[in-house]
């Protein structure tokens, strides 16, 4: 069943934005007393569609548990590779998105924070809908690396750092309900921007032997994570 | 450095295909005396161009080590998709690539293998250059299913399966060094399609509640394979 997300409920009525609407209607060709999912506060409810109105038929019982709270620090990545991370990271299930700025990063802010914001948190409730998420990931603004001032077991995806592995940092600290993880730029972070995020409390660790491109060691640490978490 | 794989080697000379010498000598304008690798018997080689050849200085020493071979074994996907899962398999690790037939595939094979069989070969030679490996993953012939008579430890992607999940049975199995691993098309494999991989020996798994598009699973597994590997 197509799931759609709303911040707007009107007693037993959802309302959906023109978007979504217009998802429902031209694109999924639905009709009156077609079913969708709509979450609202974290919540799903079965609903009918009738006319233009959404009406909550029940709850549905989810048995979601998170055991780890999850926020990706990453560089600012040419558009395409962006709509890859963002898609990707929130399949897997991501909490929060920090978009940092970085030396080596080709890509450069230009005053267009807000548009980017905009097609970027698009794109994160889009995918949010198709995974099934209850959840929306959040994006923040983008921040300068001295700003990362967060709470939670803090990794660098080094590509500097050669013996400390993830895995050793994990097993370490498998009690942590929550990891702030930095990935660098095509190139890495520079030594100085690592030692800016060592002196606020970030822990460099390596991830193998493996060359990954920057788009994919999202996907990487993510995976390991709901790996980690499974029984 | 730039690096390409070759299977012929004269003396002290290496001879590269002409995509490749068109490579350096047009797209990466190299003039002689420039530096490349070679990777030839899965050994590197350090090489200098000199006119129109590629002449060895020296061998490099390499201490890549690999503790598990992994197969995949995935459904036709369309080609954007195809392209994504063997270039990041290839990242990953992955050292052969099956392509399997299964019903819910929207994806038909339609008499082009040969062709389809070229692109994807080319696909991983160039992301083995860009991920320096010192291997080129094997793309098998397609396949049907009830072929898939392969010896190690064997599992299906289920969408089917609740309680035995992936990380029970590496867990189970830490000491295999051979994992084949079958991801179902969208909409997963068909009831009767697991009923004949399990008559084979295949165990199927859950990966978890997160729902993942078809092209996102093997990243996800061979992430975390990656991860069980690292000390």
């Amino acid at each position: 069943m197509q799931r759609y997300f709303t911040k707007t409920r009107k007693d037993n009525q959802f309302i959906l934005s023109k978007e979504d609407m217009y998802h429902i209607k031209v694109v999924m060709r639905m009709k009156d007393n077609d079913s969708i999912e709509v979450v609202y506060e974290n919540k799903v409810y079965i609903c009918n569609l009738y006319k233009d109105t959404i009406l909550m038929e029940k709850e549905e019982i989810t048995n979601y548990s998170k055991k780890i709270y999850t926020i990706l620090c990453i560089p600012l990545l040419q558009e395409q590779k962006m709509s890859f991370v963002l898609q990707k990271a929130t399949e897997l299930g991501i909490d929060e998105i920090i978009p940092i700025l970085t030396s080596r990063s080709i890509v450069k802010l230009e005053n267009k924070q807000d548009k980017k914001l905009e097609r970027w948190n698009r794109i994160v409730k889009e995918a949010s809908e198709q995974s099934k998420r209850i959840t929306i990931p959040k994006i923040r603004e983008v921040q300068k690396i001295s700003d990362l001032h967060l709470e939670g077991l803090k990794i660098i995806c080094s590509t500097i750092e050669k013996e400390n592995t993830f895995k050793k940092v994990l097993k370490n600290n498998s009690k942590c309900d929550k990891i702030i993880m930095v990935v660098g730029p095509e190139g890495g972070l520079s030594i100085s921007e690592e030692q800016i995020l060592k002196g606020i409390g970030f822990i460099p660790v390596t991830l193998g032997q493996n060359i990954m491109r920057v788009e994919t060691v999202p996907i990487y640490l993510l995976s390991v994570l709901n790996y980690e978490m499974m029984e």
